[in-house]
């Protein structure tokens, strides 16, 4: 890609998500689902404007995600996670298990082979936490215990789901699936996590230390950046996604008394990056795969519309494993559902194995975009209060207030 | 180039660039400097743990120039600019003429062909302006009438440089010179410059406008960056440097009522982008070539030599273009002095067509690094003013006071 391609797609990444995301916010949507409809307009599936798979827009789509959950682990108090720690756990486990029984029991129903049904069973467990904190921030909804529950459980939901991969990749590639390294990578993943709050902490004070003594301009935010990414990178090297990295670094950095300056010009670079990401996410779908009146596509559809009722129920039941009255269930497991980037991934395994192929994969890939695409309106619906004696649809449609950061961040 | 990849050179260029540019400002040297130095250490001479060639990389340093000349832009009054406009004209062509003329004779005296010189004369035209704005904001002196004459300079440079290029280019592939196609672009050239700034302050206002009915957040840096991304893109489509598109945008954003903010929330994004660019200049120099007890290297650095004479006076003599007693034209004349990647793209266009060829283009490539890397303690030695009584030596390596952005601003 040359620079006059690269200016032309960031011109029309820019000028998509605003446009898309203030006409979201006027019908009462999350300015994201704008964000997302714009990527589905100029991408594969519609415009053809925007290449989703260039090298230079997956990697600035990726730095976007990163600095995305930076700017969370920054708002987000670690004691916070911590109390609602099994909560979310529960809330992880339990939305992998049903997902995966569900995909896999239906898939032996329809006469697949039990290796095809675990890779479909292993694509529904996926959550892509980047569109669902994204939501509940345009919702003003980032400082709730629902917010909380679901940070944490995306945590655990990584591991698992980290755990879940190398089990298909085994099985994909050698038929099999090596106990030992299973533990192995269960094990690094957790040390990980722990030790890089823990040492984060620790490293983060002394950076803040550092950091002031210094006497040429941009240090922090440079600085800060630099932590997230070598963060990021810590967890893609011990196989976790660089998401959990830097959520991390975010809330090491978050305990230091620079964070408000931090969480201030962290916003700007944030606002630049994180719409490429959502972009990209929607000019990834094919919404050829929709069309009803192509003969083709029924058997497809089929075969989604039962996953994707599968794969909805599977995560918003989940929600219930929290046994806390005063916690919105449903708010949580709706929460969860949104597969993103992360289920194409295992089907992307399934596939290169040729285990899962054409149809099937078209299935999947219908899924993954109707449980993203989705999340923001149930999410409006599951949390925020609709006011007595005004009319659903009213209430659903009506403008969004304008959303400045101090309500988004609750300060 | 993978994400793990993207981290790893991203914290590299971070680190290193924050490191070195410290430890300039603590030896009294320009922060940019240190920058350079970063890269030449990370880079393809020393310890080639930056590959300056990956396209992400040229790409992010891409974006980070146009960025900077955007910042410049905004922080310009283009009424001061228009006033030192004839002084510049004199500056760019005087600046032009002596380099070309002077490298043209040496080569013909050297036994080179008419079109070696043409070339090599061309090589030595160029000026980069992105070392010397970032060197005149490091020395809290971007406000002074001597950057006004440089910036205004480096834009008539730039429409004389383009003109050079597609006269060597002829030269190269057709071996004559259509004297219409040169009159359609300069023509072009500046009617694009002029309408960038008459139009882009129409649009500039229209947009902040806009910008101000939006209640989405972050519409106004992103519509701002946009803004510059169309002007450079319309730059780069006429055949001017990106910078010079950007460059005008910032001039026209600087005179909306929201161009305090925009500088504001731009600053972040600055600190990130700009390194890149300055760390991948320092990465593309193969310091090998300087070692003199490589017995092959001692042509290349003797031609190199005698070369760097004729552009550096070249250069410093074009600031006596300004017949002002009242401005510093050994100054100016040092600020158009560096060549950075401009030079080299003019010494490229000559490598391909067959033209320069092996030990010259090394020599250019020396010539083009040094004029580079001068630049930072030259201009501090001609723009900053040493107390009474204070040796040179001390006076030039005294610890650089912190440099606020208030300071750099001059607001």
């Amino acid at each position: 890609m040359d620079l006059t391609h690269l200016l032309i797609t960031l011109i029309l990444i820019f000028v998509g998500a605003k446009a898309f995301g203030e006409l979201a916010n006027r019908v009462g949507q999350p300015t994201v689902l704008g964000e997302l409809v714009a990527g589905v307009i100029l991408g594969v599936g519609c415009l053809k404007l925007i290449d989703p798979h260039a090298n230079v827009i997956i990697l600035l789509a990726d730095i976007g995600v990163i600095i995305l959950l930076f700017e969370i682990g920054l708002a987000t108090d670690i004691r916070e996670l911590l109390e609602v720690g099994w909560h979310s756990l529960g809330v992880a486990v339990v939305g992998v298990i049903l997902p995966f029984v569900g995909g896999f029991v239906f898939a032996v129903a329809f006469g697949y082979t039990n290796l095809v049904a675990i890779f479909l069973g292993a694509a529904l467990t996926a959550t892509s936490v980047g569109i669902t904190v994204r939501v509940l921030a345009d919702l003003g909804k980032l400082k709730t215990k629902e917010a909380k529950i679901i940070l944490a459980a995306a945590v655990a939901d990584d591991i698992v789901a980290l755990i879940i991969l190398a089990v298909v990749r085994d099985l994909g590639l050698r038929g099999d699936v090596s106990p030992l390294k299973i533990i192995q990578i269960t094990a690094l993943a957790v040390v990980f996590f722990i030790a890089a709050i823990v040492v984060g902490n620790i490293f983060a004070k002394r950076l803040v230390k550092i950091i002031e003594k210094m006497r040429t301009s941009g240090t922090l935010i440079v600085g800060s950046i630099t932590f997230a990414f070598l963060w990021s990178l810590g967890a893609e090297v011990v196989g976790l996604a660089a998401i959990v990295g830097s959520f991390a670094a975010g809330l090491a950095l978050g305990r230091t008394r620079k964070f408000e300056v931090i969480a201030t010009e962290l916003k700007p670079v944030a606002f630049i990056f994180t719409p490429i990401f959502f972009v990209k996410i929607g000019a990834d779908v094919d919404v050829r795969y929709f069309n009803p009146f192509n003969e083709a596509n029924h058997a497809v559809l089929i075969v989604a519309g039962s996953l994707f009722v599968i794969a909805m129920l599977g995560k918003v039941l989940s929600g219930f494993a929290v046994f806390d009255k005063r916690i919105n269930s449903t708010a949580v497991g709706v929460g969860m559902a949104p597969r993103g980037e992360v289920g194409l991934i295992f089907a992307e395994v399934g596939r290169r194995a040729g285990i899962v192929t054409g149809d099937l994969f078209a299935a999947i890939v219908v899924v993954m975009a109707l449980t993203t695409f989705l999340a923001p309106p149930l999410l409006k619906l599951s949390m925020v209060r609709r006011p007595r004696g005004m009319s659903l649809l009213t209430w659903f449609f009506e403008p969004a207030r304008k959303r400045v950061s101090r309500m988004i961040w609750g300060r």
